[in-house]
């Protein structure tokens, strides 16, 4: 339940709350290497890390995948698209040591916010501002590509 | 009600509470050229356009903004960071046509997502969507120009 309070998709959330949440998660035990999340495939499961740590990474072309994070705290989290309508995982995650996470299913979780309108807005909240918070990062990144383009025209 | 309801934001709201919404709203009308949001600036209003076109743009450096979207839709809407702390304008926003638009303020649809939790979870849940979407859109934008550059580096 401490692990759950650490991940930023439920701050906010009661005691009650939490024990309830932490009533429809399980643990799993991840190898170094290994993929647990792949792009473009059905998002059935988000992962929180207990113990470890993860990569995340995105295809550009055969041969070169451009890596997005990677996430060494307790209550770091993947798999939100396992939250949203497609429900289509983004991004490839891999375990880059051995590692313990916690599992929670798309269905589980779903149907907990939909018992609890108030848990439900609180992680969704929660998860709309990081995903604003991403954007924000990502168009930065473009930024900086537009301004070395646009610097050289001006040369 | 109806435009409300044509917003991806209260897409599945009931028409209670498309009426309770529409209670909050005002409407202005905004000349051509003039700057309605600027980026940095505290978000206290969303923006849903009724009539005319908006277009979206980010400072890159002075001198050169780079355009984000142009919105013509009935319903289309600017100025979700309204919604997510901080609360800051992460674009900037001017009409390009003289528009009419509706808006709401953040702490109405705050208190109005307090007292109405569902409704505040389906509000979250659509933004937080939508924000995933634009966050593809973006990544998907960086791995062309990562694309150039990984090619340029292989002849």
């Amino acid at each position: 339940m401490q692990l759950l309070s650490q991940c930023y998709l439920f701050k906010g959330l009661s005691e009650s709350q939490l024990l309830r949440l932490s009533e429809i998660t399980k643990e799993v035990q991840i190898q170094k290497g290994r993929f647990f999340m792949k792009e473009g495939q059905q998002a059935e499961e988000l992962f929180v890390l207990k113990e470890g740590a993860i990569e995340l990474l995105t295809k550009v072309e055969t041969g070169f995948d451009l890596p997005i994070a990677i996430f060494r705290n307790p209550g770091d989290c993947t798999g939100t698209s396992s939250l949203v309508e497609p429900y289509i995982y983004s991004l490839n995650s891999r375990c880059v040591e051995d590692s313990r996470m916690i599992v929670i299913t798309k269905t589980a979780l779903k149907k907990l916010m939909q018992e609890d309108h108030e848990l439900g807005c609180t992680v969704m909240r929660n998860l709309a501002q990081q995903m604003l918070d991403r954007l924000k990062e990502t168009r930065q990144e473009l930024k900086v590509h537009f301004k070395t383009i646009f610097r050289s025209t001006q040369q």
